[in-house]
């Protein structure tokens, strides 16, 4: 049929305008040479395993005891190992200017990287065993620290934090801001994977809240939903893009308590002990035990 | 090889270290008895199943008709009955320090309460049916009643909240919490189950709504996005840690509004009638009929 | 057994009172015809096609080359085609009074709709590519244009938005609406589709960002988490009924920065090139090249 | 890269050849229509449905009890309508020469059909009782009636050759074959359709029995494996094609037991009560009450 | 609608003769009393997870390796200590005449039995090891002993036989023989898991292969297609039933060939060492060393 | 517990046992070096597209189009390219030896050999096109030639044949076994895909049929259920096992007809237009136009 034809044409038209490298070129230059991408899928499934790994009884096979665990442990590591590498791998290669050569050498580099990313596991689990205190402390509704592990946004966070940042510190491009992202997604709770976060850590609720590249943050802290530490303006370069890499968000100190929908903005310091009120708006440093 | 045996025994040494109750002992203390914990995969099908029978042909087969409703509805109740009593017993066993004796009168309790819960769906569902006008009045934006339920992450999380309420007056422990939870995270609404929520109640956007565990909220209430309904602060225990149960979120009476991201704390009474503008910050009694 | 007959007919109790017609009827009119609603799990399915389809190479096969490309998306269309064609029969028998006679006129509006959206593809892919321009211009922290397709739930939101615009403005019912809700629930970020927005758009973090059904928003903005652009009250008609259609939202020109959980209310006009800077509440036109 | 290209243009070539209709035109006569074909695993989840609505608790929820055993079998009554009338309505068109006019009718007529399947379905029922009985008593191994239902292929084919048989006895066409097929796949059975097989019908282990399109089996008949109930030859008209639908196939009167791998054939008859050892050759009549 | 309303008439009818217990009384006794049955989803996720565990990266995951095999394996095996406990558990109630008080006791004798059976798995995987040798020697075409796993029915039929087998040893009901028909569905080849079966066994292509229930078979045997050890009749009872348990089927001594086709019926022994051509019809003793 | 504790040590036992090398070696050679093994579940894939490709309408999306079609095949291509290459190359590792330096080699190898299998699909699509109307023609029961594509498991057995056919002319290995094996699987007929068939072929009913690996079959060829074209013996090596790759199965000519259950042994030649009937033993030629 005469209309038939016409939409026909019309089909074809779109897809070879979708397909024109020309007007989205710097959108397309990665597919050209047919690089495997990241995929969201596996990150997914390693996140899962990990979690088995961290909360072994909580996550995976509920059953899971004393007599068997190492063996589910070990199995659970050796997938890990397996699926990371590969999407450590992918991440150099997107990053990766010339991608014709090198990729034997990426290989190498992902399965290092991942060793030395399986042998900080235990401290991982070490520091979210503290965030698990910190949040059964802090919420007067919490029932067990069990409960916690289970129930609270602040503790899906930080599992998600902790494992991308020690990924960020081995330079695994890419990965630990995806990483970051599902965590996002999940819980409303957006931490930059190049935070520093010490142990005791407990934002509650937590929708909102945001944590910006460069904050460093100790011991025994505690934010409320919707607080932001972050970068108060940023310098641009010559060519009008902002210069990356500078350090631009605040140091909150051990012991600070900063109460829902505040925010905290620059390169400055929250002194410790103190308790900053919400909703304040705050781009200077606190002296330490200040109540604001 | 030798680096390859090097190797191996560096992941022996993660996996003992990962399954060393010592150091994580308060962690592990549940797996150590091969209890069978709640599981988030069963949760998410019951409530879809609840779904179904609370709002049908909106959720599972949409051509579902007056015909053959009752079947379905039948069939998609004995399901619930039947995952919900294992779910609720998980709640008990995860609840329980002597859990080697007990296990058979959990059973029996846990399919008791699915009994009364059952009873109360009718009630939900109109509870339900009264959030739906309050959505479709209290927003210019909506079309029918039909969108509320299809668009509306109020419809949704009241949907999660109030399942949850009724499980937690019937003494269900962690299932209301993992419930609320799955809402937070799928509409950035964090209702806590223990709150009390009257009808024709509507949340608008939602994103960063804070309801705690001890709020009550009469009829014809609406709160923005943001809003918080939260605790001024708790006291401690000589022991440090947060006394449990004390009733410190606010009261707010029938026909109360509370435009976006304003934040009320403490055991306080928002008066019948009264409207809070945004972005406020409110610890003390509102006297009804009041303008904020 | 006596006390299992009880229990049954208490069963058949609950069947019959959640199947009740009387008591909720507006919310059963529509299943009460065998109308197929749409389909959520369809929706996704679409959307992810869609993905692909403006993304190569980032959602979908991850190794989609140049020689390919082409086959690939138009099997991609072909399936949205006859996806989404349903989806939006089923929208237009949601909103229809007198759904007897007029299916067949439906079926085939939704494919002419399908057609025209189709066409629109390169626009919208175009307008996303200048989206990723500017998260990455707007973020220090973005290391490269790939990486915010991969990583920024701006970038999401923009793609859900674009897409539901489209089809609102094609008169689509419901559909669009969906949509938005969906990037509501990914991304805590909440625009209506109704919404117009210019090219060049960034929201940063995003969580709590409100964007309302009449808002208008030009070239080069950028927002920040918890951003609303709402509106400050709406007139009732003589039921009390909200007046739907309005222009009720804010028009916000070309280059403005509004900082994080700013409030901006009402049909107002934020001048060209203002700065609006944190937790600001502004009901009040404000200038060209303001800041505040 | 010119080697790049070379393939490009051959992998274009092959597409192209592919698409051809010229060459292989009577296969793709079909789908140039964009009729839809009929669905294997609508079928398959039709079939499953038809198992647990005839022997409920073996096949679906394997908890199913007196209580609410009504509900799934409505509930999977109304599926099967649903899906088995699209199913159905598939067959009408895959055999419709003139495929644009009446597929309306096509569509009503499927739901008549199903109506009077439906009805046809504790008939049904009852002759496969008759066959768990049969099975149980012809092997000594059978250890119960159930036992037989879940482990005897005699029951999975004569299940699907029973659902496939009424289907051809209401005229529908293509779809009572594939469903024969699936149980020669699943057994090594290959019962036509369009046999007539009597109450308490058994074979034994089955691998490679034959039972053709005309064939007419009494009650209390008992096969063995590789037995063939087939035709001798086939009259060829004018043109070389075999004239369709002629009785071609053996009649096995009451109480005849076959042994394996014995074949029949020609329009003859095995007399009441005979019965035919292993490995035998048959193409005349059979007197009754006969031993061969 | 009039025609709806007797539609719906039918329907209901339809449900309530399907759900008659009078007529099909000894078909629903089981379900009446809501004993799980045994799932076939659950066996054959165990059968996947045994074959992992004898035929180490043949199945599951292939890229395993000796570094980690331990932790695999010890997974696998507690995954199917608790699949298998609870499938042997219910075959127990399914042969339980009186449910009402023993469940615990099932609960124990299942976990006892799964604790011997995975004893002998060692065992298992030997005699499968022969079995590997037996087929690669057996047939020309075979390439390598791996491909033989890969690819040969008989390696196929053999694993699910010796499992089977090792249960039936054991006392376990009915699984034994839901185990054997998934053999039998996958290959054609239908062997009774009460057969004994000694070391280096081959059955080549292996469709319509029958070995009966008391069958004894010696080592280094091998049969080809069709080859069928049965019983050559078999006695009632007073009450015209068969009576069960006889040894009826042949013993086949070691080093023996059958060619395909070939019967062999009762219990009469083949002696050492005897070649059988194809299609035989056997029903006396062969001395040691035949050639028939 | 002491029981637990026993328990513990027997399970350890087993997994140690389990994992020795020592015993079963020769299975284990592979998996000691990590090699990826081929893939069932991805060769299922490929074949599921390779029947898109080839019966485009009746496999995947059933409402694929004129239009659209080019798109549909080129994106299957693209994906069995890609998914096949992968699969040959872990063909060659699985038969390699020295397996630490070549696998680059290999996987150059692999993409070049799906090249040219590519190359030939249109041939294969013709020979089977011819398959089509041999089965039409064959059977009075077939009702038009696009049913037998549905239902007729000797389409589907030639499918898998003519595809594995080509891959072994292309000197893969393993793989074409394994798709032989997915054959004999689903339909009981066992070709080994180094036979060479010639066009119009047909097996009615099939299960049973074996067709060997030396095999030679003209045009027009029709043969039954049970028909075995296989070897009569063959000659052992001096260390005792079979010699590999001698011509051992029969010539079949143009335009014969080979009834159920016939068996045809050895090196021998069936003439052409010769009619064997069924259940008969043949070792010896068989001139031309004979009827047997």
């Amino acid at each position: 049929m005469t209309e038939n034809k016409s939409n026909l044409k019309a089909f074809d038209a779109v897809v070879k305008e979708l397909c024109d490298q020309k007007t989205y070129n710097f959108l397309n230059s990665r597919s050209s040479q047919a690089i495997s991408m990241p995929s969201i899928d596996s990150l997914n499934e390693i996140m899962l395993d990990l979690k088995k790994v961290l909360f072994p009884g909580f996550f995976g096979h509920s059953e899971i005891n004393n007599k068997t665990i190492e063996y589910h442990i070990g199995a659970n590591l050796d997938n890990i190992i397996r699926l990371l590498s590969e999407q450590i791998k992918r991440g150099f290669c997107f990053e990766c200017v010339d991608n014709t050569k090198k990729c034997f050498d990426c290989d190498i580099k992902a399965k290092e990287i991942v060793s030395k990313f399986i042998s900080k596991l235990p401290h991982i689990k070490y520091m979210l065993s503290t965030d698990v205190v910190a949040a059964y402390k802090g919420d007067p509704a919490a029932k067990s620290y069990s409960e916690t592990i289970f129930c609270y946004p602040s503790i899906i966070a930080l599992t998600y934090y902790r494992i991308a940042h020690e990924l960020l510190l081995l330079d695994v491009p890419l990965i630990p801001r995806i990483i970051a992202e599902m965590m996002h997604s999940l819980t409303g709770i957006d931490i930059h994977p190049g935070a520093t976060i010490g142990e005791n850590f407990f934002i509650d609720h937590g929708t909102g809240a945001v944590i910006g590249e460069t904050t460093i943050i100790g011991k025994n802290v505690r934010l409320y939903q919707g607080v932001t530490l972050g970068a108060k303006s940023f310098p641009l370069d010559e060519n009008g893009k902002p210069i990356k890499g500078i350090a631009r968000h605040p140091i909150v100190e051990d012991d600070v308590i900063i109460y829902s929908n505040s925010t905290i903005l620059g390169r400055i310091t929250i002194g410790k002990g103190s308790v900053i009120g919400g909703n304040k708006w705050i781009t200077r440093d606190v002296p330490p035990d200040s109540k604001i």
